[in-house]
């Protein structure tokens, strides 16, 4: 095999598949990349079995083959080179050269009929929605998703397609972020569970421009990205999500209007006294257009006050400070709406629009103590 | 006591006294900042018993007193402080009240009288240097000087004033680093050696303006920097420095004149094949205008050939790439002259004019398997 790049595109191209190298895996060869120029194009693949990246590289075929190399040291490698002409040749022994300029590397290779190639794929049922899109909607709903693994559905989202809208969904068992999308083109109903982990690693290689589309394409056990000249293979988690349409009430007690950028400030000035260890809850009381935030902590203590419009009753509640600024991180609006019920229930986090609504669970607070 | 200051001042005077904050003590109170408004001018203070900041800050004394806090929740909360105006109170409980705009914090202090003042200094011999050139000083010197504690007078570097010139040494056994700065104003000869932690403090606080001078005063046991409103003082290491002098030779077989940045950027790729806890050298071989650096290793093996201006006989001799390279990158010159006598001697990369000496043990090399 003999391939000719520029180092610019070689580069890009390898930035990309290294998404889908694992950082630990028992199965060597998962560690590569496959160079693939067995036809007249050049594709870099890479699977860790849970995410699975193929990408259409600029060069030139020299002499047809392939060959899988280890992923840390030719990305190195590729890195390092000065911005020029960039040629991979390899020899009967499947040791790669990789020369440049005036540098040469030998590098050993694995054949590459050793390489687990991506599941073939059926591409019928799709969507089209912008790669910034794509690359917002994961970023405003992946923070709630559970870190551990006691119950694998949390720890993915949600993506349900109903009447032409694109609704994703994630939750830890203190919060619910939604996040909703319209849809130009129809596509018949449709609802999976796609695994957090590989969503981290999608947003990272879109390009985040509204102009470039990603197509996303429905089977029974993946999901399919496809993006410029790059597919990526999303191994879905099985099971029934959670009904969640249950938990979500329009009713309420409270209403209230508060500026996002404040409210987040203050509630980061609140959190300087608390341990991460410690849990410690702010405690928010809404009272005559007025929300007061407090903490008492081991270290000090700490109150604020706010101007806010409030429609309907006072309220006293406590919430994890990092669960809402967690959701107020992700919102563009400058106002928020909150809605609460009473200092038990969950308050709502929405706008008018239905374009997202965040679920947060209080802290049981002892309300007398509670300053 | 009551103060108020701008966040802004307020920010600014605080990160400078927070780098003689320790990160570990058995003494608490050197968690501390010290604020002392006994009289009309507010002073901030660190002590980590190495070095010692005392800072003058802008700010109003409405009520004369003093109150050590802990260094991490104040300069924290001052940092999340909106840029406006903020008042320090404390009442007589040593619970200090630190407001700003509609937000109040109350953290307990401790008696101001508790601190371990800076020791008395007798302001006599000194020499002024722009904080840029003792910032650059710094840097060019201080990564070759020893990382563990087994010989203390490595973990320092020696400050050597004669004849108007000071001379910053440091050196770990393997290699040597040199610098000479020209005084302006004549000083008496001085030769003191600084711990190598408390000089990347001071780094971290000067300005790295020309413009901004920086006195440095000789005592017995410390040397006290002053600038602006600040003095620094940092105890001394005791004893005599190595002898260097008779370690440096004009004396050379072979003198080579390569570009800086290429022969950076060819280590830096060779270095891509060595793990950091292989020791691997890099062979470098010296003939006919050329050299050819090359490493091979477990990973793999590389090589790469560089134009050079080479006076007197070839030579191939081993180098840890990273002494190189953390010569070369600390020199400002377009082109370096390196000296080699032979394969086992130092090689010295050096100008003409004197401002600065880099002397590097090579590795021993089995030339013939050395390709």
């Amino acid at each position: 095999m003999k391939l000719v790049f520029s180092q610019h595109d070689l580069q890009e191209s390898v930035n990309i598949v290294l998404k889908a190298v694992p950082s630990k895996t028992t199965m060597p060869i998962l560690e590569c990349i496959l160079i693939d120029a067995s036809f007249n194009e050049i594709r870099f693949t890479t699977n860790d079995m849970e995410l699975g990246i193929e990408t259409v590289v600029t060069g030139e075929v020299v002499e047809k083959g392939k060959i899988a190399l280890d992923a840390k040291i030719f990305s190195d490698i590729v890195r390092k080179l000065p911005n020029s002409q960039v040629t991979i040749e390899t020899n009967d022994r499947d040791v790669a050269t990789i020369t440049c300029e005036k540098a040469k590397f030998d590098i050993p290779g694995k054949p590459g009929d050793d390489f687990a190639h991506l599941p073939a794929f059926d591409r019928k049922d799709f969507i089209t929605i912008s790669q910034f899109s794509l690359k917002e909607i994961i970023r405003q709903t992946i923070f709630s998703i559970a870190v551990n693994e006691n119950n694998k559905l949390m720890t993915g989202e949600l993506f349900e397609v109903r009447n032409n809208i694109l609704k994703v969904v994630s939750l830890d068992g203190h919060r619910i972020a939604i996040r909703n999308l319209e849809l130009k083109d129809s596509c018949p109903d449709k609802k999976v569970v796609v695994p957090g982990k590989t969503l981290n690693e999608i947003s990272k290689i879109l390009s985040g421009e509204m102009d470039d589309p990603v197509n996303i394409y429905f089977a029974d056990n993946y999901l399919l990205f496809e993006f410029g000249q790059t597919v990526v293979l999303s191994r879905l988690i099985d099971g029934e999500y959670f009904r969640i349409d249950q938990m979500l009430s329009s009713d309420y007690e409270t209403k209230i209007v508060i500026n996002r950028q404040e409210f987040m400030s203050c509630i980061d000035r609140a959190t300087l006294l608390v341990r991460e260890s410690d849990k410690m809850p702010v405690i928010i009381n809404i009272s005559e257009n007025n929300m007061e935030l407090s903490i008492d902590s081991a270290i000090g203590s700490m109150d604020e006050n706010m101007d806010i419009e409030q429609t309907g009753r006072d309220i006293i509640i406590g919430f994890n400070p990092k669960f809402l600024l967690d959701a107020l991180r992700v919102i563009d609006d400058e106002n928020v709406s909150i809605y609460f019920v009473n200092a038990k229930a969950p308050c709502f986090i929405r706008d008018d629009n239905g374009h997202y609504v965040y679920l947060i669970l209080p802290v049981n607070i002892n309300v007398n103590a509670g300053r």
